[in-house]
Order: structure tokens, then sequence, then C-alpha cells
């Protein structure tokens, strides 16, 4: 089995001021098509630490993935590095060469200036991919039997290079085996009480398939990953598995996929040929931008209104003023009528409204501060829920938009 | 200098299945109190990998700050590791029981079972931290110059436990240098044209201050970094470095702080005593929750209509059917008229709209994906920017917010 390290560079990294979403990308490709991944290391923008990485990473693995440091500017020194590590010097490469000159000439319209060229320049011992979204190209050395492929640290970049060029080189270097994951969603159950639950299924396992415990605030995924050589000796023994641990949990189970609950709504919504719009006060356009984020959303979403002040309430979604005076602007009540606002005014067939209060302030003894309405409604009918929150406010509105959608699909499975 | 590694644990991190955020909040915190962060390092549920993590960055560094594999399930195994990795044995700790107690019977509400209880086991050689926000204790152990630190892995715990206990610990421990960081934020330039505008300002540097380029997809932040034994000894000197450099870029200048746009537009509203409203087409709410993710928006925005169909934009914003049939739906025209009816149906100071083309797909010869156009807008006047951005969807929304937010900077300026 061949293990992979990867190695991310820069000094941001390092200090904080970026949240490295590289390695996850990398680690998630690897693993579909068969490799492992043992270790993930960052390092700053500093010669002797980018080189005990390598150092150290090929102790533990023949692929070695680098990304970042490649840029034009003067904290950038990995180029010169790998140069010297793998015993080349610098030359320019044509193709490389033709690359940059044409994004700055054609696509930039910048100024191709000297230091711009020097992207184009690698070490002689390595073979070039080719960056056609920018300008620092990828380099593939070897070293007894470990490769070493440098990337750029921009995503966009990174991401294409991996797809096109590193995924295929790979497979074809190594023959690596078939993994594959089944994960399911649970909703209202603590991992403790799931763990004793399962006490007994997970003791059954046969040694090449685990289960992993993936708790996140009130939800959690269980996932069962399985290894093989190929893939018909893992499938079936896998997908009974994940049948029998789909019939432990059921009383909580929301989803049988790995995919983020507005995914599973959008799907939902495409098939049954629906849409949805939301009126949103305390999430704030959080729900409408997960839901438009996915490509093609507007086959399923006609719009929203955020409605974050009392008079956008009553304006724009035809809350009473009697409801608010009443019951004030987190309520049932309030949710029910902003439901029904939006499911009017953008004439679609399910809604959904959220009102509440995220924190840290706005809190009271009678609605401390996690307190949430939710509505979902159709022509027909409608289900409402409360929420009593405990996180911070990022959390809080995460996790309401996360009960909203799995509120809809129950509504949507009637 | 006392240097700082983060290990941080679990699978789930190998497999790509989350992103790390963990390590980008500790370093940013260790940074801000004087701590430098050498190497961040990732990796599984494997008692061998984490073992070796451990042997390999106590060469490193001081302070190992260890985080995840603390879960009361089969897959967390940090916990006895790192008795046996000290030589202790495990024992109940009262506090932490008590604590797990009072979670499970008074606040989760869930059965206190045997499971839950072996989490308030530790090894009898360490340090117990206790976690007010959850149920796996913090664990400090020393090794020869080493400090260990095992933390919980779920956001919200180790957060707490981080700056409540474990910085007031390392720095009473360590007499940490003082670093701070400078950070301006540029627009409409690349990072290599910067680069020679810079480079007499770069050398001229002192050796304790460093420059570094951190660009974004048509952003670009320039960081000094200064480091000294205190406060005094490099903030007059930083600070003078940091004029120079605003003076050099000013032509491009958005920010010269390090602060995400939607809080500078926020504090500049709320400075101002003035108040927005957004109309969203292509950023389908991902303005208006960027907005309202800050503590205290309701002071400052009113609320947003999300107008993803021709209908919403006709019916909750007035935009006239004549101009979607004569212009289109992604027009300057359309923006114009989308940003007047925020302003009015929502009666706020400021508006902003925006209507593109995200991709994949919905693109044309005359307007390609990429193609959007921004209207920003006060009660006498309104600016308008059209963009051509080519990026991916998820880039593309982002980018286009950021934007938006720099023209309504722009016009608030005037």
């Amino acid at each position: 089995l061949a293990v992979a390290s990867i190695i991310t560079i820069g000094d941001e990294l390092l200090i904080g001021q970026v949240i490295d979403t590289n390695s996850a990308f990398i680690a998630q490709l690897l693993n579909k098509h068969g490799f492992a991944v043992g270790r993930r290391v960052a390092v700053g923008d500093d010669y002797a630490a980018i080189k005990n990485a390598l150092d150290e990473e090929k102790k533990h693995a023949q692929i070695i993935l680098i990304t970042g440091g490649l840029g034009p500017t003067a904290d950038d020194i990995t180029k010169p590095l790998l140069c010297e590590y793998f015993g080349g010097k610098m030359i320019v490469n044509q193709a490389a060469y033709e690359n940059v000159r044409h994004i700055f000439e054609n696509i930039l319209k910048r100024p191709f200036t000297d230091r711009n060229k020097k992207q184009a320049e690698v070490p002689d011992v390595c073979s070039v991919l080719l960056n056609k979204n920018g300008t620092a190209p990828g380099m593939v050395f070897y070293q007894n039997d470990c490769v070493f492929i440098s990337m750029p640290g921009v995503p966009a970049e990174m991401k294409a290079m991996m797809q096109n060029d590193i995924i295929p080189l790979l497979v074809s270097k190594f023959k690596p085996n078939y993994i594959t994951h089944k994960t399911l969603l649970l909703a209202g159950i603590g991992e403790s009480m799931v763990a004793d639950m399962l006490e007994v299924f997970e003791s059954s396992l046969p040694q090449n398939i685990k289960l992993a415990y993936l708790p996140n605030y009130g939800f959690l995924r269980l996932r069962l990953t399985g290894i093989a050589e190929n893939k018909e000796s893992i499938e079936e023994v896998i997908e009974q598995h994940f049948l029998n641990l789909q019939t432990i949990v059921k009383e909580h189970l929301v989803a049988i996929t790995d995919e983020p609950l507005e995914k599973i709504v959008f799907n939902t919504l495409t098939k049954a040929n629906k849409t949805v719009s939301t009126a949103e006060s305390c999430t704030g356009g959080y729900i409408a931008q997960l839901i438009t984020a996915q490509a093609g959303a507007s086959s399923i979403f006609k719009g929203g209104i955020v409605s974050y002040s009392n008079a956008a309430k009553m304006d724009l979604l035809q809350v009473t003023p009697e409801t608010i005076l009443n019951n004030g602007a987190v309520s049932e009540q309030t949710v029910i009528e902003m439901s029904q606002g939006a499911l009017q005014n953008l004439k679609t067939d399910y809604s959904v409204a959220v009102s509440g209060i995220m924190g840290p302030d706005g809190g009271s003894a009678e609605k401390p501060v996690g307190t949430v309405w939710v509505c979902v409604r159709s022509a027909n009918t409608y289900k409402t829920q409360l929420l009593n929150l405990r996180f911070n406010r990022e959390t809080n509105i995460k996790l309401t938009a996360m009960h909203a959608f799995n509120l809809l699909l129950r509504l949507m499975q009637q």
C-alpha cells in the first residue's frame, strides 16, 4: 500500500492567518483513488524547516506531495531549495515560459516582468507539470523509491493539477488498493449512546472494515471504511454491513450519504421538481447562500428574504404587528407567518423560516441565547421546531441551518 | 524563543472529511502571545503514528500542543497512549468526574453511562485542565524541557481551554518574545508588480522585521512581522515602516487592518451611525450572511432580498420588466434598480446589489461565466462596477462579495 505525506509550506499557515483547505482536498482525492495519507505537515517559508520536512517525510511515505512556496516573491524559497535538494541546476522550461507569457499578456493583461519570467525556471532534474490556471509550474522529482511532487499553493491551480496530472501519474506508478467509505448522518443522539448501541456491530466487523465516529454539534456522522485489493472483493461486503448499521440507528437517521444536508435538500427538490424559498432572521442569509452555493440552484430556489428587522418582517413577509407585539420576533407564530410570507411572495412549493437569538447578546431569562424557532411549509401544511442551542454565534447559525434542512426533508417525506 | 508544534489527531483529517480549523486558531493565539509555531502535523487514530509524532516533534519544539483523539469511542486512542508514553497509570480525576456528571445530568439530560464515566479517567502523571464546555479533560505532561498539552478536538472546547488555561500557563513558564503583525489589504494589483514596487523598501527593513505577500484572488495582503524582546523596542519601529509601506502602495490600498472587509464595513457603518441593505442575485445571500455573522449586526443591517429569479427581482425589488427584457438580469441597469428597490423597501442609508453569472453553467459569448455587475447606493448617488471573474463558482461568489464591500467603502468615503 503506497502511503502519502502532504507537506504544506507557508508562514501564513503557522501564524494561523489562513486555514489550510488544500490538505483536505488532496487527502480526499488520494483516498478516493486508493492511496492512504499517513501524515500532513505544515512548515514555514524557512530553508531548514522545509529541508527537514523532506528528510522526515520520505521515511514515512513513498509519495510526498508539496504545496505552496512557489510564488514570485522573496518569501518563497521552495523552488531553489528543491533544486539543491535533488542536485539539479535551474533552467528555463520553454513550455512553462510560453504559459506564463500567455497568462500575463493575454489573460491578466499586465506587464510580463523579469520577476514573472523567473516563474518559468525549474530544476533540470524534474519533469514539469504545466499549470494552465496560473504561473507556477508543478515539478516531479524521484529519489530512491519516493516520488516528490511540488504544486502551487493557490487552491484552484493545485486542484486542477491534482486531478488532471498527478492522480493519473500516481495510479500508473503505484498499484493502489481500493478504499471505499460509507457514511451516514444521525441527529438528536450523542456519540456515547450510539457507541453503546453499536458495540456488538463494531466487534463483528471484519478486519478490513473500520467504523469511525465524527460528532458535529448534535449531529453525528458514522463512517465505515473498507480497504481491499479491488472493488469486487469489498463493495458487497461493506454494503451489507452498512445496511445493518442503518437498521440499528434508523430512529436517528437523517441521511445515508456523505453529502452535506443542503445538497440532499437540493437533490430531493430536484427529483420532486419542486421549489423552495427562505425567510431568515437570525441566520441572516446563511441558509439561502448554502442552497445557492450549489451549481444549478436556480432550478429549485426562487429567492429569499432576510428580515433582520421587525419592519422587514412586516413589510416584506406580512408578519402582523400584533404577532410581533404579543409573541415577540422570536416565536412560533412569527416563523409561521414568515414562512407563509415567503411561500406567497416567492411563489414556491416549500418555504423555510427561522428566527432566533444567536448571541453573544440579545438573550433574556425567558428566551436565552440559542433560542430558535424554525418553520417549514408547503401549500397544505407546516412543521415547527424549537431549538435550544448552546454554542457560539457562528456555530448556532450553522446548526440552525442544519436543523432547518432536516425539518424540511422530514416535511417532504410526508 | 520557545517554539511550538501542533499535533492534530484523527483519521478524518487524513481522508479529508473535515478541514482542520483548530490548527489555525491555535497558531494565531500562540503568535499573538509571542510563541512561534514551527510545525503543524496531522496524524491518524493510529498508535504508532501518534507515538512517532510525539517523538519527532519534541526534537523540534519545547511546546507540543495536541488536539483530538479524546472522545469516548473506540477510534480514540490518544489518552491510553499518552498514559503509557509518560509512564503513568489511569485514575479517576474527581473534578473531571463531577464535571462530566454535571454535563450529562444537568445540561445534556442524557443517561450518564459507564462509557461517559471513562471520560473522567486521566493518567496519574499529568495535571488536569477542566473542560467546562465538554466531557474530555485537558492534560499537561512534562518531559525534560518539553511541555506536552493534550486538548479535546471539539473546536469550542479547545478554544476555551487555550484561552483560559493554556496561554496563561505557557506565558508563566516561558518568557515569550513579543511578536507583532501589521497587515494591509490591496486590490487591483498583482503580487509581482507589488514586489517590484517594494524591492527597495524590503531590503531596507531591519533584520527583525519581515515582509510577507499573501495573495488572494485579485486582493493582496501585505504583512509586516516584527519580533523583539518586548513591545517597547519594536512597536514604534514597525509602525514607521508600516507607514512607509502604506505610502508606497497607497493607490491600491483598501484597508490597513487585518480584519475581513465585512468587519471594516461594519465598523465604518457603526461609526457613521448608518444602515445598509442588500439585494443579491448571484451571491444568493452570501453578502447578507457575511454582514450578519458579526455580533451586533442588527444595528447596521435591516435586511436583504435574495432575488434569485427574475420574478423575485420584479416583485420584491421593483426592477421593471423592460429592464430585464432589454438588458438581461445581469446588467448595469438591473443592479441599479435592484439597489434602488433595496434602499426603498428596507429604508436604509446604503444598499448593495449584485447580479452575475457564477458558473459553471449559464455563461454566453456576450456574458461569459464571471460577468458580474455591482451597484452600491446612498440616497443621493450610486456607483456601479463590472467584474470579469475567472474562477470557480465558490471563489466567484466570495470575490463578488469582497468587491461589493470595497465599492461600498469607496462610496462611503465620498
